[in-house]
């Protein structure tokens, strides 16, 4: 079962911010809490929305920083995931 | 007796969480009581729509995520239908 | 007397529930109380509105879901009509 | 002494509802206090306003429902018009 | 000391009631406190503004009808004067 | 140690009102405690602005009128600057 | 690790008052709590953004002053920065 998002939007899998601290990082205080980290788990085909011609930057496994509260919530397969749209992708972790 | 949508709008029938557990789903907690999963029952011609061309990206019998609260309920034959657009579905379920 | 409505502009008859119950429809609850279907009475000439062309998809006769609480009411020979933009027209029932 | 509007702007002056009673029409309850009916005084040059043609629809002498609240009440000569933008008049009256 | 308007700006004179009466106009009530009428003392150039192309449809000693409250009060040479945007005059008086 | 504007904008040295009295401007009341009158300091570049072309039309030394209120003050070798998009500068004072 | 970002979106290291003064720049008062002056650490790449072309105008090293309270603020690998949109930067500090 798997989701496919419709234009520019991109599910991800929120990171615990355990899970990125394998290079030392220190994700302290309220981001424990509510973690604005996500893998990317599935990408929209972008194409023409509103008008407008909208490249896809990001691609499956990124591990990106995302907007808090963005998104929309949602469960399958006992998962949680969120879909948010690109533009609320703010970078990339490299 | 049929709804047509106009434009990029498409008429969904609600999914109860029940129904899309034939893969394992499960879908727990509020999501049982607000379901967010339809199916597809007719889409819109799209077409120019605010003077921007918009395509149609989902068909008949598609499963969808949508955005809760989207869109406008109306009753026709004794069921319930949500009418979206497009834009509010999140992505489609393989 | 007859109003002709400017732009995309369409005048529907709202529709009491009992009227459209011909095929067995049933609407029950709120829905009585506030309809949401109408049968358009006057449709606008479209053309260029905003800078954007549009085309009317609606016709005269044909029933349609309007969006609840969109448009203007207006009284005229002792009758209430309702003023809407055709893009508050969600979908024609066939 | 006359009001020329500029652009899309139209000079209404409001109708009370016993002035267009001829035909038979009842206006009843609120719609005396507040009329939304009014004939076409003075009609702007349309033109491109904002980088968008508009083209003007009405012309002097029409007969016209407007939004209510819609518009500037401006006192001239006396009498009290109304300016309003020619979106803002939902239909003519024929 | 003159104010040069940039872009589609106007500065206007505000007119008290009782300097336009000489053809008998009578402003009473509300309108004498706070005048809408006000003479055109200088007129921006024009041109593209935010992309879209717009011309000037006033000229200096016209006199206009504007919206209330808008545009920003600033005084000069002991004089307050009026600066507003083109599309806040509602019409011009002949 | 110099401020170069991005954009649109125009970095501005407010003016206190007696600094512009030469030519006999008296600024009274509430215009003594906000001036919003300020001195052209520098200008961006202009250019493409969320893709519509912008053309500067102040320079440095321009005397100009701005929005109170607009702006954002920065401070920089004890001195406090206005950093304003030139959209908001009024009309200039020659 | 490195934070590469999305659009027109630039990840800029708060300055603190304090390391800013060589050149003997005091920023007093309120300034000294909540820095508007950054170091830009990445730049994104630009392109066509809602359909409009951004130039980045910006470029890693610089020093800028943006807009108190915009942008986003991530901690990595112990350190905060801030996301913001090139929009957001005023002035480039040379």
């Amino acid at each position: 079962m798997k989701l496919v998002p419709l234009f520019d939007r991109v599910v991800l899998k929120q990171l615990l911010a355990e899970e990125t601290t394998k290079s030392g990082i220190v994700l302290p205080g309220q981001a424990k809490e509510k973690p604005s980290q996500g893998e990317v788990v599935a990408v929209g085909p972008g194409g023409v929305i509103d008008g407008k011609e909208v490249k896809m930057q990001v691609k499956e496994k990124d591990k990106v920083i995302y907007s808090k509260y963005s998104g929309t919530e949602v469960e399958i397969d006992g998962e949680t995931y969120l879909v948010v749209k690109q533009n609320d992708i703010l970078a990339v972790i490299k």
